[in-house]
């Protein structure tokens, strides 16, 4: 597997260095609200529900919303993890993401609008088994704080486009 | 659904506005990489697979993380809109969103670190089906985008702080 992916990931570089616009992704989603606050997602052939916990409203028939933006930082930071350590040569056994976000709802609910409606703030621990040294890893975490898609998306801004577009029933 | 909904929300609103501390909330995720690029999720008793597609390494076991961060997006949308459209009286037979996340993968990929490892913009289209007129679609609009969780998360910074807990093998 680690040799595989290793291959991947250096092919891709070069392909990339090679020519730039091969980088240039798209990924999509469709969601459609179905009944009270649950809602199914298409991601590519992978479905999804998502709701709200039942004092928030919803019918528990999923993850709410930030609870999956926790799933995506989460596994994120393992892929990011395996990706790095395979193309450093850094041993990793395993690694696992446990996360906590912290929200004030009087954002969400428009009680004051001082309150922002998103986290505040999110902790948490990845923990790796590997018998590389605490040096060695902490270099591997630095890489890996640098390149993850959904920390970069989630500490620094991006541009969020959205049209309506109206129809009579 | 809606008179229910709508007094949840009043009653929420009121239970806040009385003592602050009850709006604090933490939601929590716990991840493990299990084979390859794939991990599973579980979020309370709700358990997720992700993983990335083929030729970014992985068995494509399920959508990845940045497709994930899309899907909270939409579903926080619709779940918003429905949660305003409620308490504002406004009608709303239907909400759904298509998104797409642009990326550059040179800086995933460490190819060129002055790319942004996540979306550089974040594009879509909410559909609404309303016998409501523009105006009023645009005030709810309005209300929904000061008040999403998601779009707040993405479109502007968040802490985030993770420890690293390290075990040999």
């Amino acid at each position: 597997m680690n040799e595989v992916l290793k291959k991947i990931i250096s092919d891709t570089q070069q392909s990339f260095m090679d020519d730039p616009e091969l980088a240039k992704e798209i990924f999509e989603s469709a969601s459609s609200q179905k009944d009270g606050l649950y809602s199914e997602v298409l991601i590519r052939d992978h479905a999804l529900g998502v709701d709200e916990p039942e004092k928030l409203g919803g019918a528990d028939k999923g993850p709410n919303p930030v609870e999956l933006v926790l799933a995506a930082l989460g596994t994120c930071q393992e892929i990011t993890y395996r990706a790095y350590a395979t193309a450093l040569d850094i041993p990793l056994d395993h690694v696992s993401v446990k996360l906590e976000g912290h929200i004030d709802l009087r954002g969400f609910f428009g009680v004051d609008d001082s309150v922002r409606p998103g986290y505040s703030a999110i902790k948490g621990t990845v923990h790796i088994v590997s018998s590389a040294d605490a040096e060695t890893i902490e270099t591997l975490r630095g890489a890996v704080n640098a390149h993850c898609p959904v920390l970069d998306i989630i500490t620094k801004p991006v541009q969020v486009d959205l049209e309506v577009d109206l129809k009579a029933p």
